[in-house]
């Protein structure tokens, strides 16, 4: 058991976007990437089994998908298969939390 | 691919914790249980194999454990066993996002 703050422990970098590992093991790996404005994930897939979700802790800016592009604020989730391209791009300073099961 | 906001969707009751189921796969569960002040999701456990994240998304409260509570406010984030006792109690309004992998 172990507990941590995901609004407060990750920081933000002008170099692009901050990667902060919160927890890994065989059931699911959660990480909480930290956007400043025009920072993005870009989209991507992996030829695997499993699903993922991307929620947005905290600010705006918009999903990536296959030709086409989802609004994304605060408390919006968005699940897709890892298979499914994706990836996200901050409007605003923004600190999103993904999670993946299984593992990569 | 699916999308929901999870700071809007879901409902309070005073009747206790109010649950929306927001993903199911083979893969994990995915719920928000929101609580009024002074409700909570009882300490449990299940004798099976994988982990669970308890995240707070807004308000503060306690986690449960075994014989102890753990301060919890908006951004922690909890992660243990299935089978480790694990609860939540609201100190005030509350809402939670709780990942199982895999789901029970």
């Amino acid at each position: 058991m172990k507990t941590m703050n995901i609004l407060q422990e990750g920081t933000f970098s002008e170099k692009g976007m901050k990667k902060l590992l919160v927890h890994d093991s065989p059931y699911f790996r959660i990480i909480n990437f930290n956007f400043k404005a025009g920072q993005e994930l870009p989209i991507h897939s992996h030829e695997l089994e499993g699903e993922l979700s991307i929620q947005i802790l905290e600010g705006e800016g918009e999903y990536l998908a296959k030709d086409r592009s989802i609004p994304a604020k605060t408390g919006d989730i968005l699940i897709c298969d890892i298979a499914e391209p994706h990836g996200v791009r901050a409007w605003t300073e923004m600190r999103v939390l993904v999670t993946i099961a299984p593992p990569l």
